[in-house]
């Protein structure tokens, strides 16, 4: 294949990925009414992983790590953002996203498609230290969110601190140093009145 | 200073730039309304620089340019973004964006301040190969978003053909073949009558 037809494959995977500027999570940007996309917040995250490489547990690939991030919620084009707190309930999340990743990496050409498909696939797995350090600063982004926004998606959807600690726990494995973060900014929450009331 | 408060440092500039959410551009995600943001836009022009990687004119050190990217409009949390075909007007912009990067950058602990102030310095100046290709990914961006938007930005602004070749003529220092895509781009945007009429 020429490489202005994989150029142009590479424009045509842009374009369709630009839809995630119109895909909602349920955390706001600090201080906006507005739900943020996962666009800005792909873009908060792959800032985020750079800011704290030292703080990962092992001794990552840093761009690798980068690579995961901006790509890790390309398959909300085709399936949306799913709260975290509603995963479980998800049974066939993963195999709508891994269609979904097939679909979307599939516009681009070989070898870009596996690689991209095989990056997004290790993130999911988290068994890798590039992977669990990924998902350790991606889950912890919406801490800070929260934390300045008046507890926002905890206080929003009534989640106690005590399951916030059980869902997002898996921080430790990529960074223990961020975990005692989070669970010290879930702890000053608690204090503010900011978490969810135990039912 | 111990880590603890390196780590408190990086929030507080996370939780300051996370007003690049706010910030507008002219530009509109492809096929809405609104106008984008600063936060998408740097998400995209990451994910662009890793899937252009073998555009490039010359080989380059891929984890500086995503460096680069992420942080290149940190600058607009202070004075706004600033539309490509009305800087030139601007006199004092430079001047005004060194002072945001040295306040913006300055809330993180050295070394890791220096660095991003140095990186954003370097990407401003496009002297490196990592620069020009970074600026060259930044800039064929609008071409994208304008393509699919009926003209977008040019259309609006009536930007004629010459002077958006003239004014993004830089491409071709970062990447030859983005340049020779921009030019056919707008070749094709000008038949179809998406480019600006000279008066």
């Amino acid at each position: 294949m020429s490489t202005l037809k994989i150029l142009k494959k590479q424009i045509d995977f842009i374009v369709e990925v630009d839809k995630l500027k119109n895909v909602l999570r349920r955390t706001s940007p600090i201080g906006l009414k507005r739900l943020e996309n996962s666009a800005e917040h792909s873009w908060q995250v792959v800032l985020s992983a750079i800011l704290f490489v030292d703080h990962a547990n092992e001794p990552i690939d840093l761009l690798k790590v980068v690579k995961m991030l901006v790509i890790h919620d390309v398959v909300e084009v085709d399936v949306g953002d799913t709260f975290h707190y509603e995963k479980a309930e998800n049974h066939d999340l993963y195999a709508r996203e891994l269609a979904a990743a097939k679909r979307i990496f599939g516009l681009l050409e070989d070898p870009q498609n596996q690689e991209l498909l095989a990056l997004w696939q290790e993130f999911e797995a988290r068994q890798t230290a590039e992977a669990k350090y990924a998902a350790a600063v991606d889950r912890i982004m919406a801490f800070f969110m929260n934390a300045n926004n008046q507890g926002g998606t905890w206080a929003k959807h009534n989640i106690p601190r005590a399951l916030a600690l059980e869902k997002n726990a898996h921080i430790a494995e990529g960074s223990s140093r961020l975990w005692e973060m989070a669970q010290s900014i879930l702890q000053e929450a608690d204090q503010q009145g900011y978490m969810g009331k135990v039912s």
